[in-house]
């Protein structure tokens, strides 16, 4: 039986948003605890991580207040640590699937997603590199499917790696928010979900992504449009 | 029970030989063929690893010769996947033991020596970063032992993340070859590992790695001495 979690968050960050959705494929009884980025509360770095990041997690210990971290506890932290992390406490989650062969591909798909993936999107957000360049890593993704359903199949790691990137990279682009040539942001989202012609097959998987119960309840999307909006429309000035 | 195995690896590759300790500490029954790095064959990225990069295992299929790769068997890449591959095949293997508490620190530390040991040491190996942004970095590793045994105790993951690393590094700094100051290398490795002072604990940690079979029976120091002294002996030139 698992023990206390309490989940160190940030709704902006696509790293936090990471573990819950695990903790939300998992049916994880937890606790959330919102951490102001800009503004860290100062107990946050010595008490539960040293990096000041999120996610972190704080494992058993007494029941205190999540302001009021136990030296008890385990801390724990690095989102796809934390993820693989709920997948060992809650297996029939299905969030890893027992076959060796299932994990690692699962794995090898994360490794995608974070050197191929994420930089290659924020180089494109950033006004830094061509579309081409995007669409290169997003085929990539596109290769590493198989013929139906996750990309392992059935829901996991992998696909929670990918989500939160994918929704924050959709409401950039639906916005055109961004240093890349004006107009084109919501022409790429258009091409990347069309489910027909060059991205056809990981379209369809980007739609399921988005679908998915435990992203929607994980995701606000008008908090997320607000904070990229400040952040991202004035790039290309 | 496994199916068959075979690595493909290189016996000049950190990398790779994460996966060779990984299957001598499972004393996983395997075929090993070696990669020439500088003159790949022509089969080997189309047929198993797109990347080109060693190590990669061919799992299951037909016992072919392994430079006749079978379209049968699945290949699989990126040594820190191949390990928890070996960990997941054989779970008495101990390279991850049960608990999710402890499988997440193995990982956590397996995250230093990737984002922080690795980085600082190639940066001192070049030239380009004083030996003390190195010292941090082991000092953070540092940091992260248990009292006693291994990073999360008992031998894990973790050590086999960090072994060849530690191996090769301190070949380099033996023989001083790097584009750090000259005559700087043996002190360096003197302080590292001996067992007092400021690296007292790791030092102990560092030569436990270096003594252990499983890095023994997969390290030939004569032959990364050779192609070492070619690659980096003129590096302050």
């Amino acid at each position: 039986m698992p023990e206390r979690i309490v989940l160190y968050t940030a709704k902006i960050c696509p790293y936090a948003q990471r573990a819950e959705i695990a903790l939300a494929e998992a049916k994880a009884p937890h606790i959330q605890y919102q951490i102001d980025l800009q503004n860290k509360p100062e107990w946050y770095a010595p008490k539960v991580n040293p990096a000041s990041k999120v996610p972190a997690i704080a494992y058993g210990g007494p029941d205190v207040p999540p302001d009021q971290p136990s030296p008890e506890s385990v801390k724990l932290a690095e989102s796809l640590i934390l993820v693989e992390f709920i997948a060992d406490l809650f297996p029939d989650s299905g969030i890893l699937p027992a076959d060796p062969v299932l994990r690692a591909k699962a794995r090898f798909f994360v490794d995608g997603v974070s050197t191929k993936f994420v930089p290659a999107w924020q180089a494109y957000l950033q006004g830094k590199s061509p579309v081409e360049d995007f669409y290169k890593a997003v085929e990539y993704l596109q290769g590493l499917l198989p013929e139906q359903g996750y990309a392992i199949g059935r829901y996991s790691l992998a696909d929670i790696a990918l989500t939160p990137f994918l929704a924050r990279a959709r409401v950039a682009l639906l916005n055109d928010f961004g240093g890349y040539p004006q107009g084109e942001g919501p022409k790429v989202i258009e091409s990347l979900t069309s489910e027909s012609g060059r991205f056809a097959r990981i379209g369809k998987y980007f739609n399921d992504l988005l679908a998915r119960e435990s992203f929607k309840a994980t995701f606000d999307e008008g908090y997320i449009t607000e904070r990229y909006k400040a952040r991202f429309a004035d790039l290309r000035k």
